[in-house]
């Protein structure tokens, strides 16, 4: 650095000292003291998808100087795993943290800030929640609940899932035995599948013995610690019910207002960090997983194009009924496909094709 | 809900309150006030580029209850725009914002924390640094220059940049007239290209006058705000030069260590919110201006698959020159494509193809 720099620098310095006197501090208002139990969806041992909120809550309490405390509580420890929603609503707890979609049947467009069938990607979605007026309509989908959610967590897409026997066709749909919940499994039953509802912890099984040929759970890092490798061979992706999952911190509307603004930002802005955090750690612990399949004696494979267009075009049918059965869904949906539209010829010549870069880097 | 749920609400509830209340408390350390004078490398007028630390900056205020106001700087209106990194070191400044790179003669590994050529994408490029090693490997390159950097942004990909004339094959590269900086500009040396560096504020002229037959900046929004499609008719992507770019907090190694733990959380925490502010706001804002350049009577074209190819292999004989000259680029590098080759197959397989859905929804 020059002398003529150094000198500026110090001259600048003095009149930025002075600019910042100048400025009247703002009167602090500190971050309140809360203790909450907040109960999670899925186990914390469940990689990528279940320890984001013990990150956030060491996170929150660091940034708040101990202020703000968040005991999270397992599934079933304190209320049932899908109780979350109704118990913050109610009041019955501050918090909780869940996956949104399992509260369908009561709003049915929460299963739009979940996960949406072939909807946004992590990027994609946190552009369209943050930038592109997701946030507010989530807001405005849960006002009349009294509930505040608080974007705290996207991670990579799902699997397609896994299957007895390759899929190569979409005749080989008709009649397959699959297990998916929510839009997903609307979807699947509409291209004709059997789908049925069945819990994580009784896939293996059902695998194993037949009463399925095939099944969904979630992103490789989770689906192999539930050991689905051991009794399915063929690993199909992408999961494009499923191309973002999202989880929310579930505030009760009114202890929400009853928090001063300083609280309310270190919220915000902790869950915003959960939010990257949770999409780097998916992101970074696939490739490593996915990559010991083979190993495994497990093949992982793209769904066949016809296949993925048989769902899209059922996609389409199912999400015109129930945008017709809801408002708050129909507008939310709109926004979103909107958004994407939008994005579409910057996501397409944006970046490098996805393959590209493999076919080069594995040489 | 059922009673039963109800009743076992309220005893979890009880037993949580307990448990929190047999906790003692951490004593509470309250966050520093600060009032820092910070300096930025990009005019905050230039769309998602430069306006992600004026966000930081109100949300760390937000967060602090008003302790910690960090007052942003303008490029050149307390120091020199490329000055940061070296006020920073020097101590004459406690903290500034930068792309990384700009201090790449001093520090050449730098270059790969701001932008690798055929490196990581935003997500890919979070998921190392925050989970597979890149953080650490950060501050261990910048421990011996006394200065603490806090990754505060990360964008979308840039353009290829902007031409007179499509690129159609790789012998147009031979003594094409571009405007480049950094490992890309020497890459493209590499493939025959005469490569000149000018600040961005003479790049429209150059171009007008035909000085350059062609000329990279940044990404759409950016390039749209410059006005380069009223004198370049094709925009080719994608920016393999920069798959990704980011930006840092660089704050003095002194004052880094004076504070406390509160406050470092409060600074670490919003800066990781705006690097997701940041990719959210780029990758929100691409799509419009992309799509607006056709009426304005711009191709917006990818560069063909072995001018791509060309780009590459020269990016292999410079990033080998330079991980043999410095043994920190060499680290860096490695662990940086160890992490790409790792996530290769699951980025080319956990998603959809971007093109896939580009074709659907463009019906």
């Amino acid at each position: 650095m020059s002398i003529t720099t150094k000198l500026s620098v110090s001259t600048a310095a003095t009149c930025a000292a002075l600019t910042l006197a100048a400025t009247a501090p703002a009167s602090a208002e500190e971050v309140q003291k809360l203790k909450w139990a907040v109960p999670i969806s899925f186990s914390s041992s469940l990689t990528a998808l279940g320890d984001t909120l013990p990150w956030v809550a060491d996170q929150m309490k660091a940034a708040s100087g101990g202020n703000i405390q968040l005991e999270v509580f397992e599934p079933n420890k304190m209320i049932p795993a899908l109780a979350v929603f109704e118990s913050v609503a109610t009041g019955q707890i501050e918090a909780g943290y869940s996956w949104m979609g399992y509260e369908r049947g009561q709003v049915p467009a929460s299963a739009l800030f979940g996960a949406t069938p072939f909807g946004l990607e992590p990027a994609q979605f946190t552009a369209w929640m943050y930038q592109a007026g997701g946030n507010e309509l989530l807001h405005e989908l849960f006002e009349p609940y009294n509930v505040h959610p608080v974007l705290c967590g996207t991670i990579s897409p799902e699997a397609a899932g896994w299957f007895k026997f390759p899929i190569e066709s979409v005749d080989q749909l008709d009649g397959l035995k699959f297990r998916a919940a929510g839009l997903g499994g609307e979807i699947m039953k509409e291209v004709g599948m059997s789908v049925t509802v069945l819990p994580g912890g009784e896939l293996y099984q059902a695998l194993e013995t037949g009463v399925l040929d095939a099944t969904e759970f979630s992103l490789p890092t989770v689906d192999e610690q539930l050991g689905f490798y051991q009794v399915a061979s063929y690993y199909h992706l992408p999961g494009w019910h499923q191309p973002s999952t999202s989880q929310y911190l579930y505030i009760n509307g009114d202890v929400w207002n009853d928090l001063n603004p300083t609280t309310q930002a270190v919220i915000e802005t902790t869950c915003m960090a959960g939010t990257v955090y949770a999409m780097s750690r998916a992101e970074a612990l696939q490739g490593a997983v996915l990559n010991s399949f083979g190993d495994k004696g497990v093949e992982a494979k793209r769904l066949p194009e016809d296949v993925l267009q048989a769902f899209r075009d059922a996609t389409a049918v199912v999400m015109e009924r129930e945008s017709a059965a809801d408002p708050m869904f129909d507008k939310i949906y709109s926004s979103m496909m909107a958004f994407k539209a939008e994005n579409a010829q910057w996501h397409a010549l944006g970046y490098l094709p996805r393959d590209w870069t493999w076919n080069n880097d594995a040489q």
